[in-house]
């Protein structure tokens, strides 16, 4: 319980470095006679692997997945599930840099503080590369909500580089695949490609903010008081790798509503189920899946490597200046989409699964 | 494991519904021999309980606390402390309307719907009179991180009511007490009064963000990867009555940085330890404290309970409206200021407990 | 976490010591809309309380039990159910003895030694006072178990008392709540008597095995590898006060068994379900129940307070000599046959909704 | 939170099935800067792995530990450990009669019917092979060990085979690897040879009893109440595979003891420190360490797979006979020493953190 592991009841315990053999997963929880291979999973991976675009870290990684347990003749059993992705790229370079510097931004100096020791390869342990197992388990997680009453779907998409938010009126779900940027706005698309070109020629880096819909969740998911659907949402998405921010529906624009125009309003709809007439929410009410979308929004800071040099001491406590080469993104948040939606994925197994466990069903 | 429970080494278990007998907690993984009584404890309920200004709900409360267990002669034993904290004030009125009606807002739908049984009489479980425990709990949290080994300073305050934030340039912790929202900024707390007595008076609510500082945390609390300190006090803040969002340092601005203004740089300070110089990532890098400040912010959304009437259905399944007399708070953000200070000190002692058990100390 | 509490989704954390004002428990993961009231649970509390024959200690407690939350108009609610019962005999007298020596065979000394501060009076926490809160769990987890697909009966008895076993051919469990010590056979009770009888007056006591039986647990139930069924037997009994052994089925009789006379060989039954034409295994089979009986056994020491002295040490470092007078069970066995009963009910209203929340139904 | 994990803040998680490509386990709360290579742990493996004599299973496996993550520069640090052991002999024979037949006193029939789902070659999840994992955890729990005030000596022993107990007064730990029994009477583990060729030779197998004895364990570690360090134990020994039974100290025997006989009285010794003048407690009072040895016991059963054949029915419900062919120990209590061995030391470690956290040293 060092916190390497994720979920109450579907439940998954990541391990690896950036620069070591291998990372990967051991999901536990996983119902039994569930659809499972390789070719269900790898997709997810692709999604968020590097050196798709001149937008991301140039790191060649295929990203392929290994199930080594958990699975017999292409159905899970109800055992552990283990995931395996190897390393391919670990370029054998010389570290002397950020060998003994702590880059800001990183967690160089707290994770040589904390432990005393740092494996500086490509920052170890803290790099974005073990959102990986993340998309990984979430794959696994979108199988077991096949087992929900109705489908639910979960997709993601940024909806702000930098300064530049998308223009809701053209929101498109099927525009997201269809830039570099998971962006549901064609237009702003083409804004930030001329923007982000500009940030990565400059050495520099940019913020986003990323949003994650689930539809189709039944009313009933989530459990008071410390475990709500929102709390555990929220830490699912603070522990990715760079968030800086996590809000539910109206989010911190709420802190300038009326109450008036906060209230959701319900009706009874054509089919004999209750509607709500607005979504401030977000989807939960007291911690408990409304039956409207769930959506969460979280912020993503700027890359912390970037090619200006910044002031920052080493290891022997000597000030001096670094500058991070190498192959980084310049907006660390477009790969945090399909993390996104993996974790929002993993939440919401785990809550169906508990929820079964309390009312039945 | 439904959900009532917080924290690893130090947790805290609350039980108690707004207008059953009594609310309270059992707070395990409290260290031996720490001084604790109910003198101790009381005055941190006091700030939080209602009917103290006309800006809060006038039901009356003591909110009087008493050690069931876990202290001898003053001292904590190791044992777990049971906390009761009896109700006094459940008026015996009518609850008819709020029986069979959701109102808009509130968690009435949600239970009703996952449990198929509620308790309407003030909300129930999911009534803000919970926080109390919360505020309990954080006070013995406190007497834990008196074992640090430096003093912890924990504080916080409203910085925005509705529309209307704080002026950080007249920020004055000393100020926070000396008017009825826990303002830091004692010009906009007399903008606030007026805006909350016509808020008031028009039967309406309105939402707020509060800030929560710590201060003097030492440098490496915080266990990644997904219990880093900044996903558990996602994790405790959302968690909170009303709360829609949670931001970390910079937080949602950190999206429009450039990644050079949001590296904290650091220099070797006059005492030979290293400092920062800025705090864009709110005192925690990789999920591990840094040493600055922790400043975690979230937002509040505006009561649910308005007299303006609003369109719901019942639990028959009837279209209906609802409007919310009683006691309520037109800007429940003001109580959560106890309350978020209370969940900082219990994420802060579960992790000052886990860096020990790991790295001794 | 600092252990007092047991379960994953049924979950009881538990409080008091033996001369404080209360003991008790918060009971959560608790289903909605079952029928619970005082009423319900004081039966099994008034099995276990002293004060009943004169082979228990002649402390007088009513252990009336308040549900102080998470009911509504006789049912659950889904909210944590919490557990009050107030200490009606703390007798005022004189500790001087045992607060500075340690009893052999009780926990003075590694209390003293693991917290450097001890509640002494009647053993504080350590004493068996505790499980009057496992007896209260254990009727609300009977309840959960009413949502099981068939009735399970759970029922305990003595079957040794010091050197003296019963004769399982005279086995009667309609003879266990006529005879002070819960014993199947009414001839070996009789014999019980007269032995304990001598025990008691020679101010000595004596040692006892209880066995633990439930029927009716569908074949299914159980988490391999680490939260086996039996796993959790073993855990949930042997965490009873003086409780030094345990086994399930043969037990340790297994040891000396051929592979030919262990094995449970199955037929089909009458009804077309399996059957087993013998029950070495105690109803479980890699930790997951078979469908038979579940048969537990645990092994109690003698009570440690004894009137005959016996060398010891004070908290100075002195030797000394200690008689321990006042009221005591000369068999502390007979009291943990409804102990054994609500940590069986327990474990096995845990694993249904575990294995609910993993298959379904 | 299915089951495949153990311990709370030293913790492993397993994976893996007989005859899948690999087994092995994430162990997370590692704490930093331990030594820690392959090397370290492979003699623990080795001395489990099957293949040593005719005694246990011919089954080829070099049980080669790979050590994936955690560690640089041959140290730990703080992030977890993963080890992975590839399966080299999994025989490509036809499974035909285990596949349909549930063989007696095997999991086949439980896993079939929980699951819905089995892999049926080798046992899949439920072999013992998932054994080595634990061997390699507790190897890493040694290296935690390194960390109490003083060292801590695990070892355990065979003390009985079948009905053929050793002789305490020719006990000898430096006997127990001389012997491929570890059995630390060599007397007996002569006589054992021959017994057990017996039943080798007959198709039979055997049942044993194992002793795990923990010296240099300081008084304290161990949390009360449910968390209580027997409680851990009998846990951790009986979700071993085939175990039956768990005793601790006098264990079952306590039973038949007077309160005089029972007690473990104390003296001063002559460094100053408390003795006790025996150690029927086993080491352990009130769930706590006295800091004399810890002796814990287990029961095996003999092991299920026997040429005998025996009546059962198959997966269409058909009655039928089984006799299981192939590589199987006839005692498989032998490959559960080191077992033994690994799980008291993984409870150790764990507590040992825990007692760290609360309360520092």
């Amino acid at each position: 319980m060092a916190g390497n592991s994720f979920g109450t009841l579907f439940r998954f315990t990541t391990f690896g470095e950036s620069h070591g053999p291998a990372i990967g997963c051991i999901v536990d929880g996983v119902p039994p006679r569930l659809p499972l291979d390789e070719a269900f999973i790898q997709p997810y991976l692709d999604r968020r692997k590097p050196g798709q675009s001149k937008y991301v870290t140039q790191r060649r990684e295929s990203d392929t997945v290994e199930i080594l347990s958990g699975t017999f003749e292409g159905l899970t059993t109800g055992s552990p599930v283990m995931l395996l992705i190897r390393n391919e790229d670990q370029r054998s370079k010389d570290y002397g840099d950020i060998k003994d510097k702590f880059r800001p931004g990183h967690a160089d100096y707290t994770y040589q503080a904390k432990y005393g020791i740092r494996d500086y390869r490509g920052g170890g342990r803290s790099s974005a590369r073990e959102t990986a197992s993340r998309v990984a388990a979430g794959a696994i997680a979108r199988r077991v909500l096949d087992l929900a009453p109705a489908p639910v779907t979960i997709r993601a998409c940024m909806v702000q580089m930098g300064p530049h938010k998308v223009d809701r009126s053209r929101w498109d779900w099927d525009a997201v695949d269809g830039n570099p940027f998971f962006c549901p706005d064609p237009v702003a698309a083409e804004q930030w490609a001329e923007y982000l070109d500009g940030v990565r020629k400059a050495g520099s880096s940019t913020g986003a903010v990323i949003e994650v819909v689930a539809s189709g969740v039944p009313v009933g998911w989530g459990d008071p008081i410390y475990d709500k659907l929102d709390g555990d949402l929220a830490r699912a998405m603070m522990t990715i790798n760079a968030v800086k921010g996590v809000e539910i529906g109206a989010g911190f624009a709420a802190a300038e509503l009326s109450g008036e125009d906060n209230a959701d309003e319900m009706r009874m709809g054509p089919d004999g189920k209750p509607v709500f007439l607005s979504n401030m929410a977000g989807g939960i009410l007291g911690g408990i899946s409304t039956g409207q979308d769930i959506v969460v929004r979280f912020a993503v800071k700027p890359t912390s490597s970037i090619l200006t040099p910044r002031r920052t001491i080493d290891v022997h406590g000597a000030e001096t200046d670094i500058l991070t080469k190498g192959r980084h993104d310049p907006c660390v948040g477009i790969r945090a989409v399909p993390v996104g939606e993996a974790m929002m994925a993993c939440v919401l197994a785990d809550h169906f699964l508990r929820h079964r466990a309390l009312v039945g069903g």
